[in-house]
């Protein structure tokens, strides 16, 4: 295609682009290369609006590019996206989206032009998770120090498995997984540690680890001819420890739940009766996952019991504190996990409470080479033994993905950046904002709470409409009740407004759980949620 | 802390930042709230030099330091890093690694001057995988989309499990494999498939999908009743298919590796005597996983043949082209995965050949809802099924992760920015660049391939130091070969120069192998790094 204009000149200013290392080279030892290989062809050719399909960024095609996106994102996502004043999300039905956005692929090549519009409607149309009314998940904020530690590692693109590749990241996990294990409680820090995509996953390293420390065969022999393993974690425990028993090869049968409290805590005497049982079975129990800090309710199983069980019946001893592990960083907070330096494994995922961004995943083990044991293979073409320097800091082959984000690089910068104190700040205040939430909606009329002490900073709790208020003994009561969390749920979500879950549990009509984080929130957006769920339900 | 000075003028720039949506509700209601609820606490404090602990963003405190972030890692990262003129790496070793960067992180709270000192360390020790002579993995390149994508994603922060959490993405995802397996050969993109975090994930998912179809029990029952599982693939295939044969229960030793031949593609006779032994041996063979583009050789596997052989033993054939895949974007190129179309599963990693960021992976299948019925728990909380919108959006419940990143937006957003046929000319150079860099070495003194003609871009190759040209039959040639690439490598990582792997395989010595992704590099950068390893050797 010929150049034409403000192109021609940026051909022009490409072709005069100061020479490369690789020019150098090439014009001094031309003529003697030129025997023996063919001749290179330019290394630029005309540059047309559409973008380049070259993988390889060039100032001059692409800084105004890339700025111009960050103007974009700093504008859209960082800032507005977090403003009070905007909404968390729009809704649009999928039909609606597909129509408003082009999603197809298969087309021309963009012009960055394009590919900005492209970029806003994609902000635009996504939930603003970082937003401080998105208090639906276990997980929120877009922390300003976790952010610039993201774009770090996008830029740099690492993989994290051996020294030579990520010299800087080995060392970084090093750190950052004994101080983990030392909060933890772990004799010295010792012990072995990994990042990892996410808590389920860090819940299946710690099946395995376990399962590899009953029975070491089980690497090289598989399942099929042994007994019937069987582990145990309560009713209330993340979904992902039957999801990943099952993945392997344990099956969802032999995980036995055990029974909870009201208060959502797993009931330690009925533990000691299913273990029993899985004895009088014949079956094979390995290993318990407490939780600390439930999904739902928030509660934290009594670990100090549990390990005395694990003790007598020498179980491995899990502790998922995927959610809960961030109270650890708190003096006034960190009894909630008493007991927990007893545990064999942790699941700890600062990308929770600590809000490190996604994902931000941690299994720390209380013994030392327990991870490489279980699943190493040595694969030679990346593990070399004959390197020149020290392969112990090639950790790859310790974990089940071969390529591995640095997903440490996020929560050591905040780290780093808030020091332990202000972790223990942002823990502490985002406790106090959920004390306050419960006071409020305690005292309020059409509140009622479903766990009258929550432990945690999930809050679990009904609004009664002005209906059904005082109408508890009629018969559809708790079925009319069920139905006003999902259309308030929906009025939010389409007001835009703020997303807070609901769900039934436990025979329990839906309710609302409201889960804090984010320490930027006050005790004026406190007032806010309960003001706003009044609002929405002013008329159910 | 009395704020001072500057503080004291941005202490009175935030108290009097403008009201929020918050700050409206509470003063247009205050006094009855008031009579229900304890007073709030004032939003803001003094803020002194060291930066907050609160996870939000705010203009005024973060606005400069995110852009200043931004300058450096596009300057010392994205421009400086990827630029010839500049080193790979600066090597250290660990312990002096330790002494240039402070990785402790219980320590007070940083400035943004301390935190933008840390970043450039940070960017200074790390390895360029975005340089163009890092040719030493499966994945180099930092694509100025990909990466643009990726900040974007960072900025928003999703978790792809609910349409109410990720509309844009659960839409993005649905349509990029669709794309894909079209791609494949899927006849009308039909199946199914998910973004994973890495192939080793994938290669997993897809031993699972195998499994449950082979005998749905497994989900609930486990393996410890069943007979013995058995799945084949090649000695060249990658580490993570016995790696997660073995966390899935099925143990090594009942992966059967199949002989290769001299170009390193499976023995499909020594794959059917395989199957027959297991059989003979009363196992339960379910499953061949055959490798489009070997980790090491950049081998293709005989497809068409395996697939006639999976036909006829009823075994599930999973593709792994977690590597490979990248070539079906090209007409040209694409005759290596012949007959990958017949696949039941496929894993294919954009973040390799395609040059994605870190982590872009994906299973794609041939069947439809099969992910779903392998790995699906119902979890009441998340996926409620009396949501206002259609929850087949809900896709969460088919991986084993809960929370999931989006890695689709960095593909997608790319595809966007190149189209399919930006995409082909991305992977029709670097083949040209592959099959340049053979030819310079086929006829230069001193290089001997270790594959005459490479099928794919990974090229194998020995350099023969001068000191043992034409010695090839003394007894210790080998020997001293062998050591040749490790002091090499040793060489041009202390000099940062350039980054290729070498390793030793099937009896062979120590051989390079360099492998191209990247598409901004050129015929003059294949002679550069053939020069650049002749001066390296140039005294062995």
């Amino acid at each position: 295609m010929p150049a034409t204009g403000e192109d021609q000149d940026l051909v022009q200013d490409l072709i005069e682009e100061p020479a490369t290392f690789s020019d150098a080279v090439l014009s001094s030892d031309e003529e003697l290369f030129h025997q023996k290989c063919p001749k290179p062809a330019p290394i630029y050719s005309p540059i047309s609006k559409p973008v380049s399909f070259e993988s390889l960024p060039n100032r001059r095609l692409h800084e105004e590019f890339l700025r111009s996106s960050v103007d974009v994102l700093l504008q859209e996502a960082v800032f507005e996206g977090t403003n009070r004043k905007n909404r968390v999300l729009q809704w649009r039905e999928p039909e609606e989206l597909r129509r408003l956005m082009d999603f197809g692929v298969r087309g021309a090549p963009s012009t960055h032009e394009e590919l900005l519009e492209v970029l806003k409607k994609v902000v635009t149309y996504s939930v603003k998770t970082g937003h401080p009314y998105f208090v639906n998940q276990l997980f929120s904020a877009v922390d300003p120090y976790g952010l610039v530690a993201q774009w770090a590692t996008d830029a740099l693109n690492p993989s994290v498995y051996t020294y030579e590749v990520s010299p800087v990241f080995v060392l970084m996990e090093e750190v950052v997984l004994r101080e983990m294990r030392a909060i933890v409680g772990f004799e010295g820090g010792k012990g072995d540690g990994i990042f990892c995509p996410g808590g389920s996953i860090a819940n299946g390293y710690a099946i395995s680890c376990a399962r590899y420390r009953f029975m070491p065969d089980i690497k090289k022999k598989g399942l099929h001819s042994l007994p019937r393993l069987v582990l145990f974690t309560s009713e209330d425990a993340h979904y992902s420890i039957k999801k990943l028993a099952s993945f392997e090869g344990i099956g969802t049968d032999n995980v036995y739940l055990i029974r909870t409290d009201a208060r959502g805590r797993m009931d330690v005497s009925h533990l000691v009766e299913e273990i029993e049982r899985s004895l009088r079975e014949g079956a094979a129990p390995f290993m318990v996952s407490a939780t600390a800090g439930t999904t739902v309710i928030g509660a934290f199983d009594p670990i100090e019991k549990i390990a005395d069980v694990c003790q007598k019946y020498k179980l491995w001893l899990h502790v998922d504190a995927a959610w809960g592990g961030g109270a650890l960083v708190s003096a006034k907070h960190r009894h909630l996990l008493k007991g927990i330096e007893r545990a064999d494994s942790v699941t700890w995922n600062p990308h929770k409470l600590l809000t490190a961004p996604q994902q931000c995943s941690t299994l720390l083990l209380r013994h030392e080479g327990v991870l490489a044991e279980a699943h190493s293979t040595n694969a030679a073409y990346l593990f070399q033994k004959d390197k020149f320097y020290d392969t112990k800091y090639d950790t790859g082959d310790k974990h089940i993905q071969c390529g591995r984000r640095a997903d440490v690089l996020k929560f050591w910068f905040m780290w780093k950046a808030k020091g332990t104190s202000g972790l223990e700040k942002h823990v502490d205040k985002v406790f106090e904002n959920a004390r306050f939430f419960t006071d409020c909606i305690k005292n309020r009329e059409g509140f009622e709470m479903v766990i009258a002490e929550p432990e945690y900073t999930n809050i679990c709790f009904w609004y009664v409409p002005k209906s059904l208020r005082g109408r508890k003994d009629e018969a559809d009561y708790k079925d009319k009740l069920h139905k006003v969390a999902p259309r308030i749920k929906e009025r939010m979500m389409k007001e835009g407004s703020m997303m807070v879950t609901y769900q039934a549990q436990k025979g329990h009509p839906n309710f609302f759980r409201i889960v804090f984080q984010n320490s930027g929130l006050d005790k004026a957006d406190m007032v806010h949620f309960v003001e706003e769920i009044e609002r929405l339900g002013s008329d159910l």
